[in-house]
């Protein structure tokens, strides 16, 4: 696979800096004990292991306190255990058309348990919400409102910081999902009134699967999802308060957490902003180079404006998973087709009965790669 | 730490054969895409080492669709999806006082709900449960039975097959938790008639932390407990009904389950019963070791009687902490000292007060091992 092209960095970021797997090896030779479980050597390395991530993250979120964040396996479980978490029964939400099925799934289990009430703002098809349309949603008993940072379809970039003055505003409790712009775009928790925030470690941050996270603003006490062994306050019935014990049962992944902690520096190395604004200069690259193709429609933000990595489209005539294939099988090009778990945003971009082709660039990715792609959607679609 | 000896296998094995880093290695280079979410090579290669991966454990387990395994970050996460899954309003649920926080506390979290009622079924100091008292406490509304397969403080093994006919009488599940006994006690889920079974894959099946998973009987549907992207059905608003997509929401750990794989490949070739001999042989050593010192109470079965590969004992004038923290100071062996997550079995054993040291074996100790910690026990234990 030497010669593969790889363009499905929203989906997973490859290959990971060479310090994510070093490190990865070097703790599960030297720090392969059980955190938090033993007070010999090795279960003081691995938990110090997990706290240099955190602190690292903590770094690269604005977060006080690294232990208001706490890991899990991947974005879906931190979107799962703030949602299921925080709403109780009678509560309203307010998510929008641009969520992944991470949130837009919870969500609907419990509404249709009849525990909560949902309400899912418009989004148009360049992935913007109109801030007006989710104000008057809002509702006495609208406890959470979930908003993804960045459509993992459109590309486009949501209004985080207005929404959280809405939510302050009406004292609801702001969710975000980061899974396409953490270490890309800057979060800063506090300037931008973000009460939890949950990411993935595989994608922006470079680090390895089976990583991912839920920052929990410190006034805020949630329900666990996980109930069993911290290696703290074992006689007690109930999770222990403290954090992040409270949210991390079991045993942790701590080679993976190290991995993670890798991608994290290397992230804070090159900063968000400069890793944003070359994928952002290749997303023009692509835009640009596939514009001169007969009925090809691109998603989301025109050219010129703000979007994160990832530049999907359509062309009329190809069926979008035959596309995708030729592209790897023809060319070594790795690009996504499908449906990107996020149906509603497919019907805001009127692709519901197509899919979409997603090319996505990451902080390695190159202008070469990029018109190597340009180069073979033309040709691919010159001859069918 | 060269030089360390390393008697915690019952909370991680270490060290892993060196086949599981160099599988994690592989993976994270040529593996590194997100399986299930596209179709390009790299993708397909993801989706395959997590079929792999679980074609191994279901040879080990016995179980005839592979699909019936989803992975999850812990047994801890497996447990919660048994229990939070299979529960309703109304039931009543059976476990014994030798369970592991991780099935407790998620118990007494549904109990304080309002939602289940529990009974627990007591443990003699030798760890052994009276099958009688345990057939009493079944209801009509019994819905399942948690059994831990081996209790991890006192090493006792407990009778699952005959708690299974009670549950096959009287209609409920059998969720067993084999935290300890995987890959080192045979388990045939069929011929045991087990229902769920929850593993963890960094302790006997030599994997990595940051893996599980959970079987569950291809006839029973249980609620997922994780809600969100599969790659599969992405316009549906529930969770998929084909498994293993219904349990494994979001991006998986592929890594660190291809590191499992090939820890549950070694696992294989030596077999689980020569790996139990082993273990018991050595468990058997550190008693006949330890006899002698005066004050010491071994907890968990007599000499000669059936055991996990743990020991975990106190001395009578020395405080469990102190001699752990001792032995690794002075003498360079890891073992754990506290509650173990089990504060039942505790009172069971009437180590609630102090605490206990526990020293545990894995595929890898040796006798030099054991005999180092017998010599080092003994002298701590002569000048105070």
């Amino acid at each position: 696979m030497e010669k593969m092209i790889y363009l499905d960095h929203a989906a997973t970021s490859w290959p990971k800096p060479p310090a994510v797997g070093e490190a990865m090896m070097h703790a599960l030779e030297f720090a392969g004990a059980n955190p938090g479980r033993g007070s010999h050597r090795m279960a003081v390395q691995a938990s110090r292991v997990l706290f240099e991530t955190r602190k690292e993250i903590a770094k690269l979120f604005a977060v006080n306190n690294p232990n208001d964040i706490s890991f899990g396996s991947n974005t879906t479980e931190a979107l799962n255990l703030a949602i299921q978490g925080a709403l109780r029964q009678g509560d309203h939400v307010i998510a929008t058309m641009a969520e992944h099925n991470s949130v837009r799934r919870p969500l609907e289990f419990l509404r249709m348990q009849g525990k909560i009430e949902v309400d899912y703002v418009p989004v148009d098809a360049s992935g913007v919400i109109e801030l007006k349309k989710m104000e008057h949603m809002f509702r006495k008993n609208t406890r959470l409102v979930v908003c993804t940072h960045s459509s993992n379809l459109l590309g486009s970039i949501l209004p985080i910081g207005e929404i959280a003055q809405l939510c302050r505003k009406h004292g609801s409790i702001l969710l975000v999902d980061a899974a396409q712009s953490a270490g890309i775009l800057p979060i800063d928790v506090q300037q931008l009134g973000i009460d939890m925030l949950a990411f993935p470690g595989h994608k922006g941050l470079l680090g390895p699967q089976g990583t991912g996270g839920l920052y929990i603003a410190p006034e805020l006490d949630i329900q666990p999802l996980l109930h069993g062994g911290t290696g703290s306050q074992s006689e007690a019935l109930e999770q222990p308060k403290v954090r992040p014990d409270r949210y991390e049962a079991g045993t942790p992944n701590t080679v993976g957490i190290a991995g993670l902690g890798a991608g994290v520096k290397h992230v804070l190395g090159m900063t968000p902003s400069r890793i944003y604004q070359h994928e952002w200069q290749l997303t023009q690259r692509i835009m640009e180079g596939l514009s001169s193709i007969k009925g090809i429609r691109m998603l989301g933000p025109d050219i010129g404006q703000p979007r994160t990595g990832l530049v999907s489209f359509v062309v009329e005539g190809y069926d979008a998973a035959q596309l995708a294939f030729r592209l790897d099988r023809n060319y070594g090009i790795a690009v996504r087709s499908g449906f990107h778990c996020t149906p509603l945003a497919h019907e805001s971009a009127g692709t519901t009965g197509t899919g979409a082709v997603r090319a996505s660039v990451g902080y390695n990715s190159t202008q070469g790669q990029v018109d190597q792609l340009i180069r073979a959607v033309t040709e691919l679609t010159k001859v069918n």
